[in-house]
């Protein structure tokens, strides 16, 4: 069991990309979208993980994250994922001492770009980089399981 | 990724008892019931496991299963599954070959006796053993995920 305490950001340009230290492909989908008790299916750079979450208090929530075989992740996400999937591109863009997390979402959330930082408590200063904008963090429209209820292609006509 | 193939009866004596070759106490929950995507947690024997499992289509069901530490499983279930728990004894017992499981519920399930047996494919002939009774087998009310919606205490006065 681990506690992840994350804070997330828009971004107010694309200054990130000159610093990218790495990206990846992540195909994610969830078996339940229930905040009480999230779960969580991804498969990114060949590896797949399962990931039960609770209840997001602040920054910070509960999370337990396993290790299953590539196979299986790209059966659950073809066939037991609830529709849409979630795909996006994850960059890693070191700042003042932490590595930031940039996912470029496509398909039905395309146009969404969200920067994160993980942190060890909920009270660590963070240096912000000049290319963040304002502060999502506990914003429930941003959690990606209510991003397949409700996809950023969505968001339009109402925010 | 594996198939699983079971078949369920009602007993309809003790006479199993005779022949009991080991038991083993079982704490599960749910953290998700949507019978697509049902997600189970167990701890049994100081082990835990994680499972998904897809829709049954007769006898057969898609399964993912995937070993948890102890102390995780235990905080899922503390913490994190629906209530009520389910609990129960399950006892094996050989008979003709194949290897019978009966799970004696407690809590707000006690009462409720039901012998499983796992089959290497629908088509397979089963000897019954002289204690079984009715077959369940598909009968969503016996499935364990609703077993928590609908507890066996709660049946008598509309079965």
């Amino acid at each position: 069991m681990g506690i992840e305490i994350e804070r997330k950001f828009l971004l107010q340009s694309d200054d990130w990309r000159m610093a990218v230290i790495s990206e990846s492909r992540l195909q994610q989908g969830f078996l339940s979208t229930d905040p009480q008790r999230t779960l969580r299916v991804r498969l990114a750079d060949g590896e797949g993980t399962l990931t039960v979450k609770g209840l997001t208090q602040g920054a910070t929530r509960r999370e337990y994250e396993y290790p299953i075989p590539a196979q299986d992740a790209a059966q659950l996400l073809d066939e037991l994922c609830l529709r849409p999937l979630i795909e996006k591109t994850r960059y890693r863009v070191p700042h003042a001492g932490l590595v930031w997390e940039i996912d470029v979402f496509f398909g039905e959330n395309a146009g969404l770009v969200v920067a994160e930082v993980e942190l060890g408590d909920e009270a660590q200063e963070v240096q912000l980089p000049p290319w963040v904008g304002a502060e999502v963090t506990g914003d429930p429209r941003y959690y990606n399981a209510n991003l397949i209820r409700r996809p950023f292609s969505a968001w339009s006509n109402t925010n």
